[in-house]
């Protein structure tokens, strides 16, 4: 049976247009883009979700949008995959909707104490996942050490890595280095059944030292944007440099398809956004400057995620698991409430 | 007169001989380097105070390395700022034990609440200085107002930036993206006296988005290291690329002058390490990974400093700047204490 995705064309910095672009380009006989956005939008024959309520704005406060906006493409998208009429959702909007809608709408798996965002880095080793990629901007450590098992079960599963090495985001690779949340971290990622193999340096990211990096999201999208700004502004800048003589020039026209190469595999489009895991259902959250190639990316990402069947692994995994980060859960949580 | 500036040559992950190159490059009839370590070492003619105590390691625990090793070759160079002998100190030691000596023994300026390591990122429209790059892996919103302060004063005195635009680095731009303290500190600098430009996003760190960027020492140290490492990534990336075919490679020669000087000017090693601002005396954090070329440019940072009177500058704009960064104290201060 062909899978369903929800699509909401309201989402993100461009017209819905680019959107309904996007997903016509992911369309197929086993993919069906289903758009949520106004009437008068053109969806080149794509099912069509007629939706009437005011959209979800980028600098809206949440789980006001959630509230007041219960119409909102983005609302409506999310609410399809929770009515069984999707069976998943992407959209590109407000991230913190996104979540705050998915936890009225999808609900969260048993025992999990927030969703995170999974996303995949094209290091120089191959995939590895990153969790919380921006769903928690303020997380606890028990939160840390449920990515990290989110992020473990998500690199068996998709990536296809039968022992994933997981990893924490730290500012040195000796335990005693972080602050107060990564130190409490480090200590119930080690107690905990995961191949945890110590913290992890920015440096380190996109080398792929390891299979799954674990980081509260806040630290999580810094990184990120920190990585996809600096690979854009270095291949900008020899592009630059080439461009002065006619040497370079030469030089630059031969290795073009190289750089292009390159590019191709580092461009945070080619993978499209991230999975919210965590959650009942399906849910990709695309990056706000998404083209149409990054829906469609996206699109096919959802898809992906709902072939594998990622949810239902993550609900009968997940559940032994989350017993020993409750068991293990840190004093730290009182004092910090 | 000359600029003395001591060396501590057992920091960092390099042989005492390579720290002991590094400061003979940087010699100058101006700059006279002062080298701190064992009796046994050949100093090639520098000058030279033998420390005789066990040195301090990389994980040892800031202050007990302090109180435990005052005759440790780190706490020997600090203590020779704190007491005249020097006018700067440059190790590439533990950056914990570095800011543990300088408040022992150089001490904070009046009214400074922690100093922060200030970095200066070669951005593609000139210089920008980060603030604070590790020494507080954990900081309050009053803090993050301070560095504010500091860096501004930076900007202006050594990087002759007129009136520097200072912005938050954050998830979002929007004021409300962000964690708590993030959330906090915008608040803060919003009302401040400073050319506050709201929050910044990772991707334009290398671009240049700002003369003046904001963080924790957390975030900031796993912003710089992500930058610093996927700048080599990418170009390692493209030259194994490049490497491939035979159109690749008589190109990749031709680009190699550009593909050189585009990796100087990024390249971590050139700046050589960062400024402990908001103490009473001079102190450079070089990366503990240094080789002799760091070691050089730190030593030749350090003596700028001097010739560009930071501390002293410093000592005249902050305390009236402080009066504003202690009247807006924020409530959380006693709630997260």
């Amino acid at each position: 049976m062909a899978i369903r995705v929800a699509v909401d064309a309201l989402g993100g910095d461009h017209p819905p247009e680019e959107i309904v672009a996007g997903a016509l380009a992911a369309a197929s006989p086993d993919l069906i883009p289903v758009i949520y956005g106004p009437q008068e939008l053109d969806t080149h024959g794509l099912e069509h979700v007629v939706t009437t309520g005011e959209p979800v704005a980028m600098d809206d406060k949440p789980a006001e949008a959630v509230r007041g906006k219960p119409e909102s493409s983005l609302v409506r998208a999310v609410r399809a995959v929770g009515d069984g009429d999707a069976d998943a959702v992407v959209s590109a909007g407000n991230t913190g909707a996104m979540l705050a809608a998915s936890l009225l709408y999808i609900r969260r798996l048993p025992g999990v104490f927030r969703p995170g965002i999974a996303i995949v880095i094209p290091t120089r080793r191959g995939p590895s996942v990153l969790i919380d990629a921006g769903a928690n901007a303020d997380a606890r450590p028990e939160h840390l050490l449920q990515f990290g098992h989110m992020g473990s079960i998500f690199a068996q599963e998709v990536l296809d890595i039968a022992a994933p090495r997981v990893r924490l985001l730290s500012i040195g690779e000796e335990p005693e280095k972080g602050n107060q949340l990564t130190l409490d971290a480090h200590a119930l990622l080690e107690e905990s059944s995961l191949r945890f193999e110590g913290n992890l340096e920015g440096r380190e990211l996109l080398e792929g030292g390891c299979d799954v990096v674990v980081c509260d999201g806040f630290t999580g999208n810094v990184a990120l944007k920190t990585l996809e700004g600096t690979i854009r502004t270095v291949l900008h800048a020899l592009r630059t440099e080439i461009a002065v003589g006619v040497r370079g020039k030469i030089g630059g026209l031969l290795i073009r398809p190289a750089g292009r190469k390159l590019r191709t595999r580092l461009d945070p489009e080619e993978t499209g956004g991230g999975y919210l895991l965590g959650l009942r259902g399906l849910v990709v959250i695309a990056h706000g400057s998404s083209s149409r190639v990054a829906i469609a990316n996206a699109t096919r990402l959802a898809a992906r995620g709902i072939e594998h069947d990622v949810v239902a692994r993550l609900g009968e995994v997940l559940p032994e698991r989350v017993v020993e980060s409750s068991r293990s859960t840190n004093p730290s949580e009182r004092t910090r409430g």
